[in-house]
């Protein structure tokens, strides 16, 4: 028996279910991108049939969370990788975890939607709408740079979120002069504020993200790390 | 060669290898119920000093985590172990993110206390810090559960969250009357808002961590699974 052969079976068979298990992520970083992108549309024109649809959505998401990290254990289990195919593993395990918690924020924004009229005054839609948007693209460049582990666009992303946090401070202190301008305003925009909220910590998961592709290519933990030791290391 | 022994001295070593890694989560863990009591303190007495030690103590709950969370990868490099070894070095690296988020949930509150003197209004911080001790139990309770992993008491405790969040929609409500009857303490009293928020959600975490706890013992993910379901799969 060919011995080498064998190792380049197994390790190709290990290929096949390394690349099932990423596309699977990437297919799951899909239905996000849809469910955000539909939760900021029913934001946008007050929508609550489009509100509804993000909500149903939601379930299939978590059950694809459960299947993705089923099958990460599976892996590990089976082929007990080492090295960068490992990180790569739990890479993919944290990011679907951090995924599905960017579909509890779309539901989250939907749920506002649905609840509430309070958010239909045109200024306040305006300025989070478009952080909204802008936490959006930033999602689908995150997914981006995972699906090529391109550790410089990761970098670039991970300094884009205090972008994010600033448009929410903005936005956040608007929510907060429409309650004092009118009380009665107050429980439905606390409504908007939470779902505000939600939208910048959407930034926080890309972030989490981005630090995943970067513990898979430098494998290095760079969570807590400042900006600047961060720089050294991918210098 | 006795390949019993040797295999005996192996596992030996591995034992003493997980033993470890788990203690230093109990650590982590005792350092968190520490953080925890010091921040509802500093808000039952405004106790600003109190609250920037909870702060600058942050850092060490974060250096244990990138710690924990690479001892766990080198024990699956190392020892490639599977079933129950790997669930449980799997529930521990998930366990040291969820304690960690709840250190920020401290940090949170302990900004609010330095920030803040709107919340020293009687009424208020009885509420919240009622509210705070509670999940502080929880916490205690839950570390508790995952030292022995005890899947009937995270059973339990996976219940009793429902209790805080009840609590939380308590102070929630209150802190909005008093925005309401009074609009200039309304930037002083979100700052409390956000912390009684951060506290209810040390009871989603102590959550996530009971799910570990049944995912180590029955094998099986309850993540999004509802209760009744859960109750089938315990008896």
């Amino acid at each position: 028996m060919d011995n080498n052969n064998l190792g380049r079976h197994i390790s190709g068979q290990f290929n096949v279910e390394l690349e099932d298990v990423r596309s699977q992520v990437m297919a799951m970083g899909g239905l996000l991108e849809q469910q955000l992108n539909d939760a900021l549309d029913a934001l946008q024109h007050g929508d609550a049939e489009t509100a509804r649809k993000v909500m149903s959505a939601d379930r299939k998401i978590n059950s694809m969370e459960v299947t993705i990290d089923e099958e990460c254990t599976r892996i590990i289990a089976k082929r007990q990788p080492a090295a960068s195919d490992l990180r790569l593993i739990l890479a993919i395990s944290k990011t679907t975890a951090d995924l599905e918690r960017i579909g509890d924020a779309c539901v989250r924004v939907a749920r506002a939607v649905i609840d509430n009229k309070e958010g239909n005054r045109k200024g306040l839609l305006v300025s989070m709408e478009a952080m909204g948007r802008h936490a959006a693209r930033m999602l689908h460049d995150t997914l981006d740079a995972f699906a090529r582990m391109d550790v410089d666009a990761a970098f670039r992303l991970h300094k884009e979120d205090r972008k994010i946090d600033k448009e929410f401070e903005a936005v956040f202190r608007q929510l907060m002069t429409f309650m004092m301008e009118d009380p009665r305003s107050i429980p439905g925009i606390l409504d908007v504020m939470w779902a505000a909220r939600a939208l910048e910590r959407i930034g926080d998961r890309c972030q989490n993200i981005c630090e995943y592709v970067i513990y898979f290519v430098k494998g290095k933990d760079v969570r807590h790390m400042d900006t600047e030791d961060m720089e050294d290391l991918l210098r």
